[in-house]
């Protein structure tokens, strides 16, 4: 869309040999006593990578047939593992390297009696996967169901000790704290995530206005390391551009309290340039009618190369993020990582696995000019581009 | 969006009870021997059944990281089977009643040597699927790269042949020759898969301009019927409504020439109102931007009951259709059929999932009424609505 | 829009200054007694003149206050000449060659005992305006009230034979049979009209479905000629592009019968690619938001050039279409006619007038590549690009 | 568009007969020696009407034939008398209460020895038309070509002083200096108007971003009230919604100041969300292809209703402003006014007019709940509904 980004030089000139290994051994140390040991979040972080997270699992594992919208709890995390693993799976094979349990509002307020088992058993399947390549389990905790109503701190540290002591028993390489639209709730999440002695990530759902008590995204940044965050952004709630923004907001907040932090982005896969304070959710299409808002794998190459332009070093995606458009991160920052995810097995960067094609106008695609240009038509002549929140 | 649609009263006031079982047995006849003996393709259409069809592999793969777009080859049968398996599972789960091996273009003259391979596995994962449901496994071959060059009739044949030798041997249920653009070379498929004695489904890849030597659709399907097909219809390149025209005008044809056929729909599961005669490969946004044209859930239960009303009884989906989409089919004409699929243990008919939400906006989404009348923003203002296409 | 029309390589090789003058002498011939005598409409188009119509009369003096929607008659030529002479003189500047007489719906079905006095004052004020440059007056009638419901013929005819009677006495310079949405009806108006012994040019306002008794195009067209119009074509109710699709099919009527006649064109300013058959009347946002819908003098360009390319040699417009709209169509037209109109005195030809603006990026609009290549955004990313017509 | 504006309960039940009287004595004073003397500007606001201003001048010549773009200079106040005539009796007819000379760029920097008789022209023109009803003269100068490139401040104020020793032995009614992207230059302009002694009025065209060196809405109009206008607002390169943004922020700054002025806004007439700091100007389609955002009368009510709800009470418009927009004003408020204009004999409020239609679709068109959500679809479905400003 903005042509400035795609005049990236560097990426044009280096030849895609230099950098197009696949499964590379970067995130492996010294084997101690035979064993692979991994390198730690903070380990990649400190020494300049760029971490990959993973995508999204509730809105994708709902098309799949897996999860209620509405809910959106983790229960096929013990119903359906066979399901839960092949998305893990995809997105290792995509790049990610990082894989969440898949414990999204998976503490007793949301799942009651069944909260352990399927807190233990996305643990496991977790775990599982990244077995399989570079990439490490990260526990999640995300907001109580309790806090807005009556702000009991004591029992909602409760539930998330619980889940913790879950998280910390099954051994996660490292915890998020995640979909937060409160900071005072995040806080409390992060304070209860460091007593664990692992590292911390901290995200919030909120974009450039703040959060729900007008803490602008600066000052929850500032609040969440103080609180013992390593590493702060945002996730889903806002689209690729939105949340660009946020983060940026989050990182002068920072620069401007002298804190140090990595910072994280999870956008939507989805287009909410139309987003009131409340994000996606207040969109009359949510949730069964955001469809048109998919972002192309195009879209998220430029959002790659946006956040790692404002020095954001673990980025990945949330609702709406299939493993292609993680794929397309990978692709997009394989220059700077130097190599290709395994997924690209099955894709020609830019558009080049059309260079075959039997028509000769179609073969004319098989080019990055071609895409980055792409105007992506909706096919809905009758529906307008922008709608107006509600509420 | 033609409300006239949604005034179906019977479905209002059919209470959710009478028709909420799932997993039907009217698909199992009297066991003989202690096995259950599934009801054929014909059989059920002959007893007024509806079947729903499977939707996307190619696409859908593509995304997941285990299809190249531009060749379109299902070698993942072979090197990734749990992915493809996964997938078998998530549309019989949706509701699918036939499982398509995972054959497209996996002749020979695409494949070379690893064609056998490919067929074979493939019917192997479908079988071990269906095994798991009320599905069948129809063996699937599609148009050759060689009839557009040279029109070899015997080398095209015996390309076909090569494949109906495995799904012979697989003992697949029934067949279907698909995407052809070409009526000629479609009569071809359908005079080898008839040698095997099993039923012969045939749908072309057209629009209602008709195949690439401008024989009309109904012409089309007159042919397809003569040489033997007992359903006829289209599938890929055209979205829903433009491939419900197709379908009508095959309809049309087959009632003026006398002859009988069953009628069966898979469009896109992309809105295209703007192709030209070769359909969504011509539109310039293919295949790595059609995000912004996906249909909704609610755009297909229209389409499955448009369908319904014209009198086609197969209906499922091609390129673009997700399991969720084929749960759309089977949730609309669960009144006419008496159940639902297992996956709508995972979503609440029309949004009713949302009735429990915090925010009273959302829950007011939880009822038909909204979903119908849903407005699909596209999230992008700077780009139109319809695109030329290419050639 | 479609750039091979812009590929006119004569056009761009055309030196400005060979066909810059304006106020031709072409319209005029020998003197004869001292007072010049203007060559006729069936002189010009048989000598191979392009013919420029006049534009929108009811629609225009409606926004400058003159006319009232819904009843949409002419008694503004008795209440207020002042601005209907404006107007007419706005289009005589702007290239056009016939006035028609501020006469639509002026039977006395419509004004009662006022239509005489308009009919006088209408070609009063026309014939004056002709007299200040190269222009001729058509007396024009347009379908009754009536025919809907009774198709009383006698009484129908009667009424044109009182405008007829009115023409007549003024001496018009010949006849315009126009806005008939019915066949029959537009036939009797010709037949009436012959018996003035003046040519007769007849349109209809009809799409490409033909009238509203299902008439095609090129039947209309047939039956208008066997009548005695010497001029057939179309004007209103539809915009530039399906109106050029109608006059095609009436070319191509005539020319399967054998027949002769000049075409003529005379869309609406609007665009409407959504219309059904009763065209723009039947659009949700008729009369009063039709705004987002006026085409740029750009698409008039287009528009002359096809109608041209057509054989079109009578080329004006009807509601939408402003006075810059026909100097449009001159400034098309002129490297053929061999002169610009007045107005374009006030206009640069392609933007040109923009060469001298301070800001360097406005400069860069002063030419022919930039305005070919516009997109018109409408400024309402909250609203449809098309809608469905009412009926 | 905003259904809260519409709920105007008092506007609903007010009967029109209680306000439909047209051409009010409102603006009379007792008569002096026989002679009527009309209320002056400030006695108007003093007394709290609601003041109407006059609409598009260069912009909709520019259209007729009258005006060159890209210069935009009102030579044809000579050239063209009758011309400007016309429309300024457009604009009276449509409830106009002020007729701005037709001076807009008429210094010695752009016209050199023409300026005189056009600024004299252009008051002899606009004062014979204000005679004809309840409108005064306002004498009109805008922004000079010097300001940006050397700002000459004696220069700058002497072409200002030229065209005010017009004004001044023309005897305008008051002064507006209007058009100004600088603060600095407008307080000049109000400096050297205020001499004078007439009330003057001074319009900035920015927006909500502020003046070409940063200076907010707040500040400028600070600025200006401080230089000796009694009336500040903004006009032009913006459209309603943000022009009222603007207004509310100058609004604001005065408060904050301690000081009082009345309010004035005259918007574009064009839908201008996607516009930068410079304004219309800037976005590609300016000034041949701005059709599509064209605001309907609608549009404008609600624009009139917003202006008087936040207390402006000069309300008018700029380029892109038709004379059915400004009746569009005075219709909308004439509950608190009084009475209609007189254009309102043509017009029925809230397409009325179409009651009678023949179709009864159209007829159900003629309500305002109907017109109120109205969805003004483009028609153009090949085109984004914004673009990115240039520059």
């Amino acid at each position: 869309m903005v042509s400035s980004y795609f005049s990236d030089a560097r990426r044009l000139l280096c030849p895609l040999s230099l950098w197009a290994k696949r499964c590379p051994n970067s995130g492996e140390m010294t084997p101690v006593g035979g064993k692979r040991v991994k390198k730690g979040i903070l380990e990649r972080l400190n020494s300049g990578e760029v971490v990959i997270g993973d995508g999204s699992f509730v809105f994708t594992l709902e098309k799949r047939g897996y999860v209620k919208a509405g809910l959106w709890t983790p229960e096929a995390a013990v119903e359906y593992p066979e399901a839960v693993r092949q998305l893990h799976m995809e997105y290792l094979r995509a790049g990610s390297n990082v894989m969440q349990t898949f414990t999204f509002f998976a503490g007793k307020d949301n799942l009651e009696s069944k909260w352990k088992d399927v807190n233990e058993a996305a643990c496991d399947l977790a775990r599982e996967v990244t077995e399989k390549g570079d990439a490490l389990v990260a526990g999640g905790i995300s907001q109580t169901s309790l806090y807005k109503n009556q702000k009991n701190k004591l029992e909602i540290k409760e539930i998330f000790q619980q889940q913790l002591e879950v998280f910390t028993r099954k051994n996660v390489d490292f915890l998020i704290a995640e979909y937060f639209e409160y900071c005072e709730e995040a806080v409390w999440a992060v304070e209860v995530l460091k007593e664990s002695g692992k590292p911390v990530a901290a995200t919030m759902c909120i974009g450039p206005e703040g959060d729900m008590h007008n803490l602008t995204p600066g000052e929850c940044a500032v609040r969440l390391v103080k609180a013992g965050a390593s590493i702060v952004g945002v996730n889903c709630r806002f689209g690729p551009e939105i949340s660009l923004a946020t983060v940026k907001l989050m990182k002068e907040g920072l620069e401007a309290s002298g804190l140090k932090a990595y910072l994280m982005i999870q956008s939507l896969g989805f287009h909410t340039p139309d987003c009131g304070k409340g994000g996606f959710v207040d969109l009359p299409q949510y949730p069964f009618g955001l469809e048109p808002r998919v972002a192309t794998r195009w879209d998220i190459q430029k959002y790659a190369r946006e956040a790692y332009n404002l020095g954001v070093r673990y980025i990945g995606g949330c609702c709406g993020f299939e493993p292609y458009h993680i794929r397309a991160i990978a692709e997009e920052l394989a220059p700077e990582r130097g190599f290709l995810p395994d997924a690209s097995e099955k894709h020609g960067s830019w558009g080049s696995g059309l260079s075959m094609h039997t028509k000769p106008w179609i073969r004319a695609r098989a080019q990055k000019e071609y895409w980055k240009n792409l105007l992506p038509a909706s096919g809905r002549p009758y529906f307008p581009s922008l709608s107006k929140p509600d509420a």
